[in-house]
């Protein structure tokens, strides 16, 4: 069974089509988002999620709000698409594709000189070319991870940088896509990834669905793994990079990058240079979204009770930050950066 | 609100009188177990578990089994005790203290040169020893490692090694109630301790009880803690440390023991000497329980429908091994053994 796209863009709808992530593994359900509150309410409570696919989705978003717009002239829609960037950047504020992609569209409306159903049209054309593109840089990111994946590797992944985070193909899922392409032996150990489970419920269910080997574990056993010897790398997404290589990834990433350095495991990072933020020095600058107690207490909201006792404080950041000293390469769709990673990734980004 | 007894031994019911963990937090509830048989599914499902707490409750189970008996002679009775043993023993594997406290009853039983209603009520005697003894251990374990925790301490523990792990009072949450009793300030954070959740149900719980303060957080966010310097110290209990040191305690330990290499935080064990295994000279000796997928899958039994995809394999051990050279020191009754740890196991055990 294919999974169906993550992020579509259905001009004639209209709507933002996608697959509703808080509803897998067991049911796969497609939904149409038809507003931009719709689209935001979808970021909000993770329908959507995983960075590449963000910055998809708020392109689509920015289109749908041209399409529905009753406006009559290019300035009005204008106005009302400012107010839609507003909206929908005020979702999640760690992964940077979603202001990377809003910006890429404000640009466009910005330095708009023709008419307004040109510009409707354009935004439009620009949402999809953001959604093929971003598929076409996970595949590129797959062939150059590829190679770094050894025959009969044992690779860990944690959360979901998948086809189910992405426009498709997948970041860390598409360099293990990648590596099976290339007629490779490969077992996954997908981290379950509390609180929200995005490992045991998407990475699971994507590698499943392509028939690819793998095993889930709770994120406090991959230590064990690793002492063991069963693990040859590790290979995550990201949500946010700094300029100097610090990566912003799923809470627990920084902890699978730890135990990597202490077991001498490689630990790679896979993403587009949408996710690469050049303007912020390093991780520490990185914004960290914090989310409510109930994911952890209610887990992930697949418990009717809480499992945490009533008045008892709960920690739940999104996401932490992995310094570039623990990453072994970053692997983009424009080739591997290796230390100095801030050097390297500029040099790739030009290329 | 005071916890009651962990286990109790009632000779006049007669039964062994627990509270039923796995229903914690939401609802504490006492429950009678009336034979051996229902010792050891309490001990299989987790209803009473902790090291320490499996002694005294596999103690409790001979003197029942003792009292419950028709035997006509002390011959009889014996070969019934060591069906009984046997039964018990079987439940898990990991824990020495049940090794310990059953090997202690029947050194009792297959000594015994008196009458058969004296050997009854000898084992009836001895269990109650044996779950009066745990206490007064907690406590000594709690003023040795008091002297270690700093006044204004954030210390982070893994698993419940509480009073509900224990006859009471507990281990690593001893050493934490010691501090408070010296009036130090402490703010605990508890490991939610996936898959049975026993840091964010138990833990939590016990301490809430105690008015120390708490926060919950997932397993993998302990190491964006230690990054920011917001953790002083760790301390956890064990299911079974080797004569070299090496600790076996809950899943996830050892990965809480490299972090706190990595950061520079002390890592201490706290348990008593029927804990300590001087017949495995390593921690690669001791047996590992590997548990239910259904663990995982279904979040601790919390979950009504899996979130893990039918057909995926889960890795679901229930313990892990850290190696002595990761441990700063382990808190015993006798006190506080620091490397080299084997020897200093040795030279208190015999103090």
């Amino acid at each position: 069974m294919a999974l169906p796209p993550t992020v579509q863009w259905l001009p004639r709808e209209p709507s933002v089509f996608i697959i509703d992530q808080t509803l897998l593994p067991s049911e796969l359900h497609q939904v149409h988002l038809r507003s931009v509150a719709e689209v935001a309410e979808a970021i909000k409570v993770l329908r959507v999620r995983g960075a590449p696919a963000l910055g998809c989705v708020g392109a689509a978003g920015i289109a749908l709000a041209a399409v529905l717009s009753s406006a009559a002239d290019t300035e009005s829609l204008c106005a009302e698409l400012a107010a839609a960037y507003e909206v929908l950047a005020a979702t999640r504020p760690t992964a940077v594709n979603l202001f990377w992609a809003l910006n890429h569209m404000r640009r466009l409306w910005s330095s708009w000189t023709g008419d307004l159903p040109g510009l409707v049209a354009a935004l439009g054309a620009e949402a999809q070319a953001i959604i093929d593109d971003d598929l076409q840089r996970c595949r590129c990111i797959g062939r150059h991870g590829a190679e770094l994946i050894p025959d009969g590797g044992r690779v860990l992944t944690h959360c979901n940088a998948g086809a189910l985070a992405t426009a498709g193909y997948g970041t860390a899922l598409g360099v293990i896509r990648g590596a099976v392409e290339q007629g490779k032996k490969i077992h996954v150990w997908a981290d379950e990834t509390r609180p929200l489970l995005q490992g045991a419920r998407l990475t699971a269910f994507e590698l499943a669905a392509d028939g690819i080997p793998c095993t889930v574990l709770c994120d406090n056993m991959a230590a064990s793994l690793m002492a063991a010897g069963f693990i040859d790398c590790v290979v995550v997404g990201a949500d946010r990079i700094a300029a100097n290589g610090d990566v912003a990834n799923k809470i627990g990433t920084y902890n699978v990058a730890v135990l990597c350095r202490y077991h001498d495991v490689p630990f790679y990072v896979a993403a587009p240079f949408s996710t690469v933020d050049f303007a912020l020095d390093r991780g520490n600058q990185i914004p960290i979204e914090q989310r409510g107690a109930e994911e952890v207490s209610q887990l992930g909201g697949f418990s009717a009770q809480a499992v945490v006792p009533k008045g008892v404080e709960v920690y739940n950041p999104a996401f932490d930050v992995t310094p570039a000293e623990l990453v072994t390469a970053i692997i983009t769709e424009c080739g591997v950066a290796r230390a100095p990673l801030g050097e390297s990734l500029r040099r790739l980004s030009r290329a």
